[in-house]
């Protein structure tokens, strides 16, 4: 399992370039982007050199996020598929072998014809995706609040997610786990067991606060180790039915003011060095 | 365009030899059954049997229903699979090239999930019925009081039963059209004039009373020309944009027992072929 | 049926507004070109011009041909995704909904592995063609001396081009026919009888000379009516079964250099007006 | 991993009873077995008893062949379907995860075109699997007299094999690795370090004599340790990238007469301690 950090939860990361000598520095092994980012960095300097300066510092791009918007008109998602094909093209050839996106709990169209749009719309996703050899992922969304946020209940538990991978029907998408999805929505960790760990493309860690779960906030989340989510257990899960992928933090939080990019990457550093020598990794 | 029945207004049509010496003697061109009827057959009379008797006849299979379960628990849909195969290869060895089933417009299953199970399943059979050479029609259902029978809202539209058979993506599943749902959700028949000819795989009729949309029952429907629906105009739409199927009644009502199925056999030709009249076809 | 013209045949059919308004003058109704040409006119006129533009001539762009290198090494196919995304994107905007492309009937690699490479890779052309409604035509190449142009036997006749859209699996495939390649194959006409409409998306004309089939040359081509094809049974036979898409002429040959590209609108447009009045379309 | 077994190299197993009982006492963990002798064991103890008769004996069910005739005529392949998807079912409840066959590397047929219809049936085959919660398996097959043995070159390596199972598109579907046809198609243990180990779905260990590769019999196998295959490096490598599923004894060879099916469970159980002590399992 490698150590991976997103910029949620770290302040203001810098440049691409900032951001992956920074995780290097701190012991980090993959970092999230998005492919936007990572298409400008590749036209700057070259893909050449991009490849090397991931090489140098032993970085890995972990996933790159979905930017095609396939949550609203037909017409919107269409209009984005050519840049989303150059994103892939430039994330895989940096060595990038994920794409990920999550799926809100409720939504303002109605739920049964919105599923159909979504299978077909992913479906031409994955399609692009495994022609550069990369997975998508698919991330279920627990705080309870998010479930009335639009109109109508959509899906928001793993077997709900489970059962979207499967009317997709390719074999190139999975399931993102994040942390406070499992615990928000109630799954025990234990339940990841029965679970095909190929299904398991990409994980999310964070903690959360202890109050009441169903009103644990979205983006009011804590680091690792600051809160109720038993992350060990998580963790020694993955790793016993054989996960090998990132396992990557992603705080979604209101970060005070005070707070310096360098001290939240120690904060991180110190947090993972913690949770990843409880499992001997 | 083919002058189809099925047992959905005839009352008692005896065995399926009968139906079809019926339909052959009534001027009909094609009769709909189930799939279990037809194995049925086969196995007592002998495949050669069967076929040399739809030839005397002159009469086609028009389609079989779907047999598998697939509104329900995945353990009632696996288990339905092997007699369906049974069903669709002796279906199409008498020269049936559809099956279908339709779409109830509530469910007690959460929406979205239903939906993605649903894609799946019926991806499965269509991906079955493909290999006997016979496509896969969804019936949108239209009547309002159905909406509200089961718990959740499901899909009633023929665009969002569009959105679903291109998520199921496979190229034999088409539309049943049936005038009375075209009716009851408010499709205007000029609206398939923009709809590909190619995604209309069956074609039910039937009539309306003359009562608030809204009130319209499933189960209380009248004869072709009985009633408020143009089924002229949706014919001629029909064979405008090159439709060559069957158009075939499915009047489900509550028969008067005085009505011996001699009556309404006569009743449903003379229905037939006033309406075919009009449409010089 | 449409009236269509290709640039082949036609010498040099000028800039894409000039083509148009000579289709438009010599009385066809589609135009077939490449999806480059159409990114590019669009980025020099704008897309509500180029829009106006097909409208006041009254031509319809029939099919573009598929810019992806699907023939070669991975690297290649890759490569021209994003572009060949973008001539889909701008196609569709301009009512084109169709992208063709044709199968050499040899091949420098070894065949099935090939085979199965084809498949995946239209696939996903074709799924990234559903999204902008467009269809995506296949055509069987006949001529004898081109199936041992490279190493190995590939496919050319229709039934096994029909074995392969099955094994593409998408409803969005289909055959382009063209007479030359059919009389090549030694396709009797009769046989289009029993095929199901939909899977024609497209139709090519032009004529053989009157040598041994097995010695007609792929780039030797005849102009309608001067050889020895029946297409009056052609078209008689594709009228019968319902199509209703493009005729559009593809005569690849030498042409001398004598001749003024109008005089071939001219003769183009003869045989069009003489072959479409035997079959009183 | 776990040590599973096949009849191939053991002799007469006895019934299905007698093999689950050998193995277990001979240290197995696994047996592979034909879904048609299972569903005549269902039907005749019971699926309880069945079930039950697995767990005290602690034998899982690792594969059952495809019974579906895929490498000939269509009506064959479809008269197989509703057997096969029966022998699904029953080796489902049995708790099997793997149906399998082997793509033999000549064919009478034109190869494209037949690779393009083994993509078809393959693809309706995954799909019932899929169902019943079975992966599906492809083993390619080295030995180079087969190359010849019918008319035309199919595929043989591991590559062409990830070629087909992408060109068939679904998730289940993977390699079965054969230590034999790893070896005489010259694929060396270190490449699988390369390969998405969810690729791998059922392994067959064997051993080769000391002859020339291309003299090497497919059905000349020695059992493992006895010949020129370095299994000890094969396993090795599947451990490294966390393969977890059976490696499964196939020896197909001529058994002297004087061989009692003791002594070759014998002779197995010494030769799978001997491996698997080397790679400390």
């Amino acid at each position: 399992m490698l150590k991976g950090v997103s910029n949620a939860g770290l302040g203001d990361v810098g440049t691409i370039e900032e951001f992956i000598v920074n995780a290097s520095k701190y012991g980090f092994e993959s970092v999230d982007t998005s492919g936007n980012e990572l298409v400008h960095w590749v036209e700057e300097i070259g893909l050449e050199e991009a490849q090397a300066f991931l090489r140098k510092y032993n970085i890995q791009i972990g996933a790159i996020g979905l930017s095609v918007e396939w949550r609203r008109e037909e017409e919107e998602f269409k209009t984005g598929l050519s840049s989303f094909i150059r994103e892939a093209e430039v994330a895989s050839a940096l060595g990038c072998r994920l794409c990920a996106t999550y799926i809100l709990p409720s939504t303002d169209y109605p739920p049964a014809a919105f599923m159909a749009r979504a299978v077909r719309r992913f479906r031409t996703c994955a399609v692009i995706l495994n022609e550069y050899d990369m997975k998508f992922g698919l991330e279920f969304v627990g705080p309870h609040h998010l479930r009335t946020t639009w109109k109508y209940p959509f899906i928001w538990t793993m077997s709900e997610t489970i059962d979207l991978i499967e009317a997709i029907g390719k074999s190139n998408v999975g399931l993102l786990i994040d942390a406070y999805h499992c615990y928000t929505t109630g799954l025990d960790f234990a339940e990841l067991n029965q679970l095909d760990v190929k299904k398991i493309v990409h994980v999310h860690i964070n903690d959360a606060k202890s109050i009441p779960v169903s009103e644990v906030l979205d983006h009011d989340r804590l680091y690792p180790g600051e809160g109720v989510i038993n992350l060990v257990k998580l963790l020694k899960q993955l790793q016993s039915i054989g996960y090998q992928g990132s396992i990557t933090q992603e705080v979604l939080t209101q970060i005070p003011e005070d707070q310096e990019s360098e001290q939240l990457w120690v904060k991180t550093s110190n947090a993972y060095d913690a949770l990843f020598k409880q499992i001997e990794c």
